[in-house]
């Protein structure tokens, strides 16, 4: 059975010794693309269908245009997207409430402090701070269509607050927008292209400020503020010495209670009891790259970060895994038919992530100690049951010892000495010639694993662009050596001498897809020590291997503040002539965002780059 | 060009004289259907696909099976047909709170106090009284998830109550549970097929309640209750003396303000000034149901209903249109070329139906009047300019003049007197064998237009089988005489003596697919008559020709109410067996409904009479 590559050649070894089916051996079987689907001109909304643009079939039976069709699909795809953001925000947000509530740990009090100034928040009590900030955030949430939320002003930057205003896309309340952006995609509703593609950013902008900012901030408080530092990734972090839990999501705040439990005397003893030397959480997906990044605050129960999406089916087939806990995307179908070989039971403690072999265990804040009690006696039971029978097999050379992480808006400034000007007078002399932020996902059918992203940022990093990574890009660049100091050298002249003058690498890792709402807080606070708009900046954002709904809804957002947004597969809009002139022509005159569609990664990097060296001469720079 | 058939000959004849091309032409450019389509396993939701299943490659890349994509996709459909109906009761709902507020005309009072007394509130002021039953169903739309719904154990048949309860699938706040039904149908969340077809039925639940029998309840308050009454149908009702407003959607209430304008002598007048008549509301698809429902209310401005979503059409070409006004679905894209070559003005009510060509002209109460002033002066406009370049062409011969309208669960009821006891006895006795509701829309490629309909309820008929009809069904059956008295004839002997003494014909017409929710109050009241639970009654249900993914969600309600649910053609969950088996066969043991896919009309007669035959014998009935 053949397997489809990877950037990560030792990862494709291991997976290559162990035989199992993965994601990687079925790409070969779903070679033969629907050029129809791929192009957006399928319609699935009635019996009368599926119908299909073709030369000589213009139009579906109802009437609907290839424009029509294809906007419907994307806007609902985009409207899938945030809700899967929204729906993360809102339990954070509920489960922030209930740390309040019962007075628990704030860990991240500066940014509650500053989150609850920007509101208007008075109260001087840190824990009625926290409800009251929730209680907003779900205020906001809730609110119904034709009801502005209120945030919004607050979170936005400013000149593009005016803009979305002046354009007509400030968000209602963010859950009835995906609500009615369904309700517009359904059978015989709207047909106006141009209407769904603006209906698009206006759900970009909810997501990209209460989807991934937000989330981030509220993690912040409750998780631990990011700090930087040195991390091991990759298969490496794995020891079988330990019961192992892995995870798979986007919700760290689910695991909050669990980390402080797994540190617990008491719950050691449990697993020394058994044989173990105690428990350990195996990151994997973007949950692992949120508790990466935030290793400070649990370094002791945190194993380590494995990779991205599509290296959580080979975690399994080490043998290593003890239980696996799910509570959202990325969590693959793929994942059943290992568990039930290497007999690894699966808990999901949400009930949108269900495996069809999984137990449900909702997860509530209330009951998150039960919960937390239940997982260590199944992860014990299983640790007991399974490890006489299934063998081992760690990849120990897997993955690197020294990524520097923990990265985000606040870290970074506080490394640049509490001020954007170091970073500025960098990109001012061009030791920096801009920063292009590589986000989103993996996919595996742009040139394979991880392939197009590592090649695009390697090209990038060569013309002394900086490179930033949120999402599952990161795991890939991270498990490739990119993000380890070392990498230095593969970069320019010019910011190679920057990177090796401050020991870091060219590529800089600030964790999971959420923190691409950082990478957007750093744009927007760049705009502003510059007193400029953020599509004057030299910035540009890449999602070369964009996978999923959710990257559609992220995209939205960087379109909306009005960032180029390049992607080497485009998303199911190129059947439609319109569609793709709005998104990567007309758009420009909008917000100033557009989409850049380029499978090849040296051209892709050329057109990134004379993007910023155009923005570059617009701001008088060399 | 070909055209696909109906069962309405001389509309097919008309269209034929005129040749313009509409979704009849089109279906013969479209007959080539992707059978993954059809079965549903086909899978869109990340940039590695579309996938689709085959028995090379029994799995997408991520994994998924054929029964998680085929659920996936059908609870996302089932899912967004929910969020249209919620969208439609919501909008209501705020529309009769906005009511009550300005102290306005309060046309249904009873059903006001019916309604009040149920939800427990205890005000006299029948205005504070529509403010307040406005807002406990909007508190109930807008609770987040994880908190049931108030209502639905006040608007539920108990013994139902119970089983959903027992079953786990008691519905959280509506929106919110259409909301993570899309999060968890999106990239890799569930992989859990029973759990998906599950989810299905919670949110049938609360489209039934909410989004069907609520909103025709706070229509009845707001616009009149249906008064059993003789009318006219067809294209006949079009007057070319007059200006013709045409209307499309579900959303009645919005034009409750109109309608009184365009009655009021000033507006005539206004009309008279340029030569006409007087302003005629043309109904068309199910609000034109509605109005034809309540024409008891509204016989001055409402010419009588021309036919369902694919007879709109057809209705432009007639060049006696002189506006559109859309506020929802069934608002084809077809529209659009006629309405531009027949000079139509179109003006979209409701974002969520914005027509490309439209203008957009946003409804609400606290401006009805405003817009009903633009709307008149618009039509006024059109009149003027259009009359003397566009020819018409009504076919006048298109119709009938005695169909019974105005059948609701309240009017049915005065007519027997008051009291369910004379329905009961004539089914008791056998003059009527049981009741089947033939409901849902027409699409064009089950047979054609109506076809599929129209035989099986003659059919239905044929066997003593009383048919009641609510949605565009009605719509075709009503234009091919057969909600007219002398359509007695074609009923079997039984049947035929009670509809002749009685005066009435053999397929009762309730009006729009909302009434859906009456045909099901009635079941609930039979059922309470005779102390059993609905699955008992020898009643089911038929959506033959279903088209659109309302039409899903109301089919989930069905289930979830423990009827039998026959459709022609199935939904696209062939692929799956799984899901084919759970929705044909093991639901009978979890709620006692049961899909049956039968696209033979007189086998599905056959079933559906055998199953009648088999509750009437579980009964003690012969």
């Amino acid at each position: 059975m053949g397997m489809c590559t990877s950037a990560d050649k030792k990862l494709l070894k291991f997976m290559k010794e162990k035989g199992d089916e993965t994601s990687f051996h079925r790409v070969r079987g779903q070679k033969n693309k629907c050029q129809f689907g791929q192009q957006g001109i399928c319609c699935k909304l009635c019996s009368n269908g599926p119908c299909k643009i073709t030369p000589s079939a213009p139009r579906g039976i109802c009437g609907a245009t290839a424009d029509t069709i294809v906007t419907r699909n994307f806007l609902r795809a985009v409207a899938a997207g945030s809700a899967c953001y929204l729906h993360v925000a809102e339990n954070t947000a509920k489960n922030l409430k209930h740390l309040g509530e019962i007075r628990g740990d704030i860990k991240g009090a500066e940014t509650l402090h500053e989150l609850a100034a920007s509101f208007g928040i008075e109260t001087a009590d840190h824990h009625e701070k926290a409800v009251q900030v929730a209680q907003k955030i779900l205020a906001d949430l809730y609110k119904s269509k034709d009801e502005k939320m209120e945030l919004v002003e607050k979170l936005a930057y400013a000149p593009r607050y005016e803009r979305w205003k002046e354009l007509g896309i400030l968000p209602g309340g963010a859950k009835a927008e995906v609500f009615d952006a369904i309700v517009k995609t359904s059978t015989n509703l709207s047909s106006d292209p141009v209407d769904m593609l603006l209906n698009a950013l206006n759900l970009g902008i909810s997501t990209g400020l209460f989807g991934l900012t937000m989330t981030n901030l509220l993690n912040d408080i409750m998780l631990g503020e990011p700090v930087i530092r040195q991390a091991a990734v990759g298969f490496k972090v794995v020891d079988e010495a330990y019961i192992n839990i892995m995870a798979t999501g986007h919700q760290h705040s689910m695991f909050a209670l669990l980390q402080e439990k797994l540190a617990a005397p008491d719950v050691i003893a449990k697993a020394q009891a058994v044989g173990a030397q105690g428990f350990k959480l195996i990151g994997s997906t973007c949950v692992g790259q949120d508790m990466q990044l935030r290793g400070e605050h649990c370094a002791n129960v945190f194993a380590g970060h494995t990779g991205n999406n599509f290296t959580s089916e080979a975690l399994i087939t080490t043998g290593a895994i003890d239980i696996i806990l799910t509570e959202f995307n990325c969590s693959m179908p793929g994942l059943e038919p290992l568990a039930e070989k290497y007999q690894v039971p699966q808990f999901c403690l949400d009930s949108v992530a269900k495996k069809a072999n999984a137990h449900y265990t909702p997860f509530s804040m209330k009951d998150a100690g039960e919960l937390a009690d239940r997982i260590v006696d199944e992860a014990l039971n299983s640790y007991t049951s399974r490890r006489s029978t299934v063998k081992i097999h760690i990849p120990r050379d897997h993955g690197h010892d020294d990524v520097l992480t923990g990265l985000s808006e606040k870290s970074l400034k506080k490394f640049l000495g509490y001020s954007w000007k170091p970073l500025i007078d960098l990109i001012a002399s061009g030791k920096i010639k801009g920063i292009a932020a590589v986000v989103g996902c993996s996919n595996l059918t742009t040139m394979g694993h991880d392939v197009y992203t590592v090649e695009l940022t390697k090209e990038l990093i060569k013309r002394d662009i900086l490179v930033l990574s949120a999402g599952c890009s990161s795991g890939g660049l991270e498990n490739v050596g990119l993000m380890s100091p070392s990498a230095a050298a593969l970069a320019g002249e010019n910011l190679r001498s920057v990177c090796e003058s401050l020991g870091i690498p060219p590529v800089l890792n600030f964790g999971p897809c959420l923190s691409i709402g950082r990478l957007e807080m750093i744009a927007a606070e760049l705009a502003a020590y510059l007193q400029i708009d953020i599509p004057q900046l030299p910035l540009v954002l890449s999602a070369p291997q964009w996978l999923e709904e959710q990257a559609l809804a992220d995209g939205a957002f960087g379109l909306a503040l009005g960032l180029p947004l390049h992607v080497a597969t485009p998303p199911f809009v190129t059947g439609s002539t319109l569609a793709t002139q709005v998104l990567t022509s007309d758009l420009k005159e909008l917000t100033g965002g557009q989409l850049i569609i380029e499978g090849d990664f040296v051209k892709a990097a050329d057109i990134l780059e004379e993007i910023i060296s155009d923005r570059r001469k617009g701001l008088g720079l060399g």
